[in-house]
């Protein structure tokens, strides 16, 4: 494989901005190659075109980044989340990294590998099975030589820990990135705490993914800076948000919204919308600001070109778009031509054509608190025995609220 | 080429229902491909690709018509919306029938060639002008041997007619769809009277496209079945509604809804959304069911889902499908499993996550009454004198309101 | 009792505007002297302080018209919603007429007396029996001399014709205002119709009040207009709407609205939204232009303020208000100095303030259609047996829709 | 005078609860008799009879609390907003004291005599100068004999604890209200330390009052109540929020929000919301239960009703009013008597019938910080040259933003 030529740390020391890639389950979920529920990613190894595809399009839209097509490809999540299919992690793991590293080549862009939570920590397993897990990923992106390693979508700071910790032996970079909001991970530690643990961990990049929409993830992001900078440490910092619009939820994010993971189209951000992420991201210092679930390749184009002012480039797949609605000057109706311009964008307030739906939902789940995440985490079980009693254990923690 | 198995009047004859596809030029946008604004199908050769893997991702979700990407593909439009590349309407045609060919020939579907409003239409030109441009573009389809033919995205039902005409001579099935709602097309004339003369013009399947949500697609398609039938004439119905709700659309439908189109994200339908069109589609005796703009794989899944009953088949794709959300039930959260119902995803009214938006828009435009709907059409231009002069137009047209 | 100085006809033949009242039983409601349900007037007798206080509330925001408080006051009313004080409706309504002529006398302002429609009606009374009921309220009516009488609030044009009819034997001014909205009453006549009707009958002031929002009922009063004019007749119009926004209404109006009547709080139209129902009546050529439920004192002052421009008077009540936010010009704050201006007032929107609420409902009730629409009433009971034979009806009509 | 049965403190240590008032000068706005802007009191004196009319309906609606309406009374009040009656403040505390004692005595309610912040404070008067404006009105109070006294709507805790200070020297029981929220007051001075020196200064009874809704209003109690508690210093507690929601707030109320004071219909509470109201309130340990700007009789009903079972007392405004709906048992439609429950009202989400409005506002104001707040506030002035710098200071400082 020919080598990348120039690696991560060497962008983001010099101070330039990386644009990730946005959320391949979603999108392939919508293009029909990603199952709902267990949100596996075989479609690496029996439909590598989609895939080849989506990397494609985020290249086009300016990523520096492909992201390995492996979240949920370990072992323990694949059998849990019932992949009946006789495909391992391993052959997903390979296939989705020379899926990646096709692609990337193709321009601009490095390959990282990811691991992201585990079954197996969630049910208490030992630090030493949880990290025998990601070693065994990691075994496949050293042999397909990624550009770097990301530990993703982790709700438990100290489960992100070991994987950075297993990553760091691997001698390349380590970004390390949790699904939390500003409240912290599930057992309370603070942002600004995540961040100083994960860099004391190993990892030269901090951030979050996931969980929440672009202006909380910043926010969330903001506060793990000021933690690294108060512990007299240093580290470079990434954004990967949701593209929903989530300024309801409560501390575990989207998944407790009655809209996910079926009816979450009314939040979907505009491209306007991330315009003004990207613009917030780059003003808090963050410098890797990529995307997670619901971003399309619209998305990472709009970030890429409200950044272009700083970054001198615009992506290939600007031919096809006029910034701030340009194109519009070649619509046949003047109103609509008369829209062909930065303020009218801006300032918009879509509407969402359903007069019968609210504006904010009421999350749903248990309204956990710091005190006893811990054990409702392990208390997460998919037997039927075991749903039932937690059905009760939510019926009383309700009629006692 | 290899002869489809079965065709379009077969089918419909039978009482078999056709499932569409969805929209190529909103659905390229987001991806990259296609610039807003001209909407021009120059990727089918340039990026043949991106093409094929939307016409697999439709064909996967049930579809059994590949339309040819071939909209706005006429020269006086290309010419018209600025295409500066050295691509002729003619190549571009005859590779986005080889594209559709290609992945039809790999499932159970047909191949439809179509054709749309010209420039030239709006434009004062003849019948005998007009009719030619149809005519270059029909040889195209002939040569490539299309299954059928569709004379779609007429605002005005004359210019309809005359394409119906053209694609007759063909000797090939002619579906006629008209971009209109249930007040009629841009001069008045209602869906029944449209529907008759398109009957009478030589269209076996009449019907509505794009401009309007399903319901109202349903509801306008509706009227024009009631005028056939009381003209005693005889019609197969079709509909390939918008993806977005748009009740607060006037006469001239979404585009001139202030979020064209930018910001019509609010107001994509969810899967659950789709099957209530499916059905309503199919209680109004429609039984070519597809969609247009704003259309994903997964809404033409929902739609087949729908009517699964009915139909007795599955698309592939639902193979990463639990139908009414059945994947959930591998969700590591009980509130989440709770959610693998189909009552749950009927019921929902999705929140926008956006408290500053309004529910409905104030459409713009001129407020364009039957009466000179004629004389503004022929004034849409898009010489910067000719907008100065429209302008002032509808300066006064306000003022006099 | 002293004469008022100029007659309700002499006005309205001069071209005078004529200012409504509010309606007492939501207001008096609120301020704690009607029960929601009976919605019966028996304050008239035990706080007449209270209906005084409102009578003058109501003429100093400028009504020309005090209507006797007489809402449901005919015995069969009373007796069938269960007012239990011994109290008959003679009794309340010669309380009313003397609170409402010692109002009036106060100002420029005429005593009306109402009638509307009866329980007797609903359950198949004779027209003999139901025109008694009137009969026995004019008496009190004439017997204190009200300056002209209104028979309003009916759902069925026939009820209301017999009210007039009898009302018109006194030689006193009759106006006649139906509770419907533009798809005409409880039996499907027009409200085209029901105008024409309603002046063969003899009232010279026809026109709509109640259960539809102010922009409903000028659409409905215009089409009376047509109706009228069509046929040749001539008439006075009237409108006393809702002070609520119902735009999702059913054609019996905001009674099948589920928030009705607890709940309509964030319907409540703002005073700007009574400067455009003033100002559109007008056009429309209404010109007896008052309010029903919902209405406060300061709604009737800025339907005055409006017309002030035509009828070249303020009310007294506009001392204590500055045309267009005026007064705001002495806030301490300069932002919200700023709002003294007609067009801050004019563009807003305002918020509800409940991100949790939709902008719409779907209204309740059996989706009534013309056809049955007369059988239904009839069905209306409240015995404990008629009321299950009744769910069990509209059980089998929603499981047969 | 009578002296009332019970005093506050007598009824506060016996762990009573004390029902408060509503405010006046919004509601008499409404019915014509206070104007905007200025917001002063002299229709004490001008128009009696609408004063003492709302003080019934409070009285009738469960109040034990009849405050004077005096609110903005003082002479540097009355002079800065531009009263030209001449009417003296001392006139206006006299006949206000007259009128709540004379309906107190109809029934159990004490009465209050109330000051509020001084424009003397916020231009920098001394503490001698501004306690002087103070012990005017206290004077006023003591020779009227009123039952307690309420220093209300402050901005500052500075002058605040000046007033009672104050009204401490006359003996009598001291309530003492600030309009903040959680964020403190306009110095910064958090909720919990403005109690304690509320406290300090001689109030047996801290809270708040009016600028937030009542969710926030108790989130404020409480807070005051826990540092309270910390300082190991003893009080009762008291709120009277507005009825409007008010969820999209900034630091200083609702008079930022861009509906004020005009447009706040759609924020109105229903009786349904003072239910929670009061229940959380009683919940958390509040025992002075009222309110303030928007509070019509029937939400201060609604208050008592919900306290019923502890209290044991129903209002006499309640014989008209059915607990949860139950007057509805007597309406024709079956499906609007099925809205006579708890649970059908406690549960409903009201539409506000607008689709074009939105459901949060963006606040108005310069955004004011902790920091320069003091000099903010002291540059509120009305004379046109400091408006027009104060403008210019506005624009700045958005432009800096």
């Amino acid at each position: 494989m020919a080598p990348v030529r120039k690696g991560l740390l060497e962008r983001l020391n010099a101070g330039e901005v990386v644009i990730g890639d946005g959320g391949f389950v979603f999108a392939l979920e919508k293009r029909g190659y990603v199952k709902a529920g267990p949100w596996t990613p075989e479609a690496a190894v029996t439909h590598p075109e989609a895939v080849r595809q989506l990397h494609r399009e985020f290249l086009r839209a300016g990523s520096n980044v492909m992201q390995t097509f492996t979240f949920y490809a370990s072992d323990d999540k694949l059998e849990n989340r019932g992949q009946t299919l006789r495909i391992t992690g391993t052959q997903i793991n390979e296939a989705a990294c020379d899926l990646a590293r096709e692609v990337a080549s193709e321009g601009d862009a490095m390959v990282a590998g990811g691991v992201s939570q585990t079954p197996s920590y969630l049910s208490c397993k030992s630090e030493t099975e949880v990290k025998a897990i990601f070693k065994k990923q990691l075994e496949v992106f050293m042999k397909k030589n990624v550009d770097f390693l990301i530990a993703e979508y982790f709700e438990h700071v100290e489960e992100a820990e070991w994987a950075v910790q297993v990553l760091k032996t691997s001698g390349k970079p380590v970004a390390a990135s949790l699904c939390i909001g500003p409240e912290g991970d599930m057992h309370g530690v603070s942002p600004g705490e995540c961040a100083v643990r994960l860099v004391k961990a190993g990892a030269q990049i901090v951030g979050v993914n996931c969980h929440f929409d672009p202006m909380t993830c910043v926010k969330t992001v903001k506060m793990m800076k000021e933690g690294v900078e108060q512990a007299k440490l240093k580290a470079h910092y990434m954004a990967q948000p949701l593209a929903y619009h989530t300024p309801d939820c409560n501390c575990q994010g989207f998944i407790d919204l009655p809209e996910f993971p079926f009816a979450l189209e009314p939040r979907i951000l505009t491209r306007w919308d991330m315009h003004k992420y990207a613009r917030e991201a780059y003003k808090a210092g963050i410098r890797f600001i990529g995307g997670c679930c619901g971003f399309e390749p619209y998305h990472i184009r709009a970030v890429t070109e409200e950044l272009a002012p700083e970054r001198g480039i615009l992506p290939p797949g600007s031919e096809k778009h006029g910034m701030w609605g340009a194109g519009l000057e070649m619509h046949t109706k003047p109103w609509v031509r008369a829209r062909a311009r930065r303020d009218y964008w801006e300032n918009l307030l879509p509407a969402s054509g359903r007069p019968k739906c609210p504006s904010l939902s009421t999350p749903e789940g248990w309204g956990v608190t710091k005190g006893h995440a811990d054990l409702l985490q392990h208390k997460e079980a998919t037997s039927a025995q075991e749903m039932k009693h937690l059905l009760e254990m939510q019926k009383k923690a309700k009629s006692s609220a």
